[in-house]
């Protein structure tokens, strides 16, 4: 079965609820920006280009042509109230600020069809997103020599946290068409088990197979089975080279080091921030504690629990071995080398 | 309120159901040997320390004197039988095996009153726990030098473990007690979540500042928090210093020597097996699946999802600081002088 986190219906968007997963696949109505940002408040989606790509549609619902006229300066109005609704919607992701800043600027000096000028730009971005993942996916299967490797991922970095196919889970969707995969170990990932209820659903869903772990169980995996390689997503990368991503990533990183396993960064060039620097330099969003002590509506922890939710950390540049990106693999070194001089905010446009 | 996770009623043993906290505090009632070794299976009470306690009583309740008269053989057939099915309750804890062992030993020759003479060699296992507990506590406090300490501690190594005060968590009690206590982060402990459900439920007993985290947030907690030392308890140590505990400590261990933090072992001289002579030879319980991809009653991973669930870890002795004991602090290569060369499986009986 295909997996589709979202898709376009010429007047709306409708969004999979991925909290609803493994359960039941159900998908929201997004009718208004307002709608759309509420969905990734309250991450029915989730994973940095998937939340790009519906904030672009959000935006173009924003001059959304219902109401018969209005005037120009009220659906600028509109658009600017949209963009800040949405960019506060996640903070911690990059691609969601620059998705929503490249479809304002294709209206720009426009005085009409700006509601047809943004959608066209938004399914731009979601097809540049798709190309972007499966040219990532065949790049990152060379990496992988071996005839049955076992790698190890976390989070979800698959097609629910993309346009699909996945950046993290591209290269592993990739590496099983390619018959070079053993099988996959999932990371839980709590608190919110991306891990458990997202990507091994995914998984199921293709019949490839995979051994779900809690988190902690990772660096006794490394030590007692065969691991060959770690893959990853990012939130968003410092122009250093840091990365941030799902809470546990850093911890994934020392283990992998400590075991002399390969940890790789499934990155599309959106989500290359030169704006920020370094890690230091990304707002790590702390989420409801109640996220923590809860599963569903049970307690797990005394009442009056002071939980901590930082929901993503920094992994420094030195432990990462290499960026998986559309354009091929690169070394952390050289990455700067792939980007424009001029610090703009925005990564040069990918080649579809 | 004082933690207790059992007592002696003189006939029959009350175990409380660790698998109910933090909702609710309700007792077992263990009449026989086989209601011990179903509490131990079950997990309503864990923790080397009290397992071996409680097993103690358990042997002792396979020779209860309720029947009239017993003829010798039948009783130590199944004196025999018990020590079986106690043993195979949980494979890793060597606390378990060694109190067995010691209760049996205790009536060796005897034809009379094996119930007084097993109930009282019991309650002397649990005295010297509890002594032994409080002395780990006073050595470890003194590993701390800082005015106000933030540690950081994995599953639950408290009163809920052992006979009462704990051993990682009885060093946190006496620090706190010598007001050089800031705060503790607690490891959630997943998947059996020992950490949010029990080591959090002492701590707010006893109103010890404490935030819970998810096990993946280790590294970036130690990285952003000034965490100065991690202290966890330990299900097995073998000869060598390697040493078998709770899943994701080893995960622990490796975090806290990237981040150049002392990592302690809080280590009473009963789990110590010179029987084991390293990590290698330590089986490592896996158990259900079950407990990994449901939470309560709710499923958080799709249906036929192969989870994997090793209870325990192994970490390696090159990366553990010290092993806190009722002894002293050593450092690991100092362990071995502690004991007399010719390796008994049995430990030397502690000064208590």
């Amino acid at each position: 079965m295909k997996v589709l986190p979202f898709y376009w219906k010429s007047t709306h968007l409708e969004i999979l609820d991925q909290r609803l997963l493994p359960s039941r696949v159900q998908f929201i109505k997004c009718k208004t920006a307002e709608d759309v940002a509420k969905a990734i408040r309250k991450m029915a989606v989730r994973g940095a280009p998937a939340i790009g790509c519906v904030a672009a549609y959000g935006m173009a619902l924003a001059v959304q042509p219902t109401a018969k006229f209005k005037p120009l300066k009220s659906r600028m109005g509109r658009l600017k109230k949209a963009a800040s609704l949405l960019k506060a919607a996640r903070p911690t992701a990059v691609n969601l600020a620059w998705a929503v800043d490249r479809v304002v600027n294709t209206v720009e000096g426009k005085k009409t069809s700006l509601f047809q000028v943004m959608t066209r730009e938004a399914k731009k971005i979601e097809q540049e997103d798709l190309a972007a993942n499966r040219a990532m996916g065949r790049f990152g299967a060379r990496l992988f020599k071996m005839k049955k490797n076992v790698v190890l991922t976390h989070c979800n970095a698959g097609a629910l946290a993309t346009a699909g196919h996945g950046t993290a889970l591209g290269i592993i969707r990739e590496l099983w068409r390619q018959k070079k995969l053993k099988k996959v170990f999932v990371d839980e990932t709590r608190p919110y088990l991306q891990g458990a209820r997202l990507t091994a659903w995914e998984l199921s869903q293709e019949k490839i197979p995979y051994e779900l772990i809690t988190d902690n169980m990772a660096a006794h995996v490394m030590k007692t089975e065969k691991v060959n390689g770690v893959i990853v997503g990012c939130d968003r990368v410092a122009a250093n080279g840091d990365t941030a991503n799902k809470i546990g990533t850093y911890n994934l990183a020392i283990l992998a080091r400590h075991h002399k396993i390969p940890f790789y960064v499934a990155m599309p060039f959106s989500t290359l921030d030169l704006k920020t620097k370094t890690g230091r330099d990304v707002p790590i969003e702390e989420r409801s504690s109640d996220e923590v002590v809860k599963m569903g509506n049970v307690r797990i922890a005394p009442k009056g629990t002071k939980a901590r939710h930082p929901a993503f950390d920094v992994t420094p540049v030195g432990l990462i071995s290499g960026f998986v990106s559309e354009r091929g693999v690169f070394k952390p070194r050289d990455l700067l080398k792939q980007v424009p001089r001029k610090g703009s905010s925005r990564p040069p446009r990918r080649a579809t």
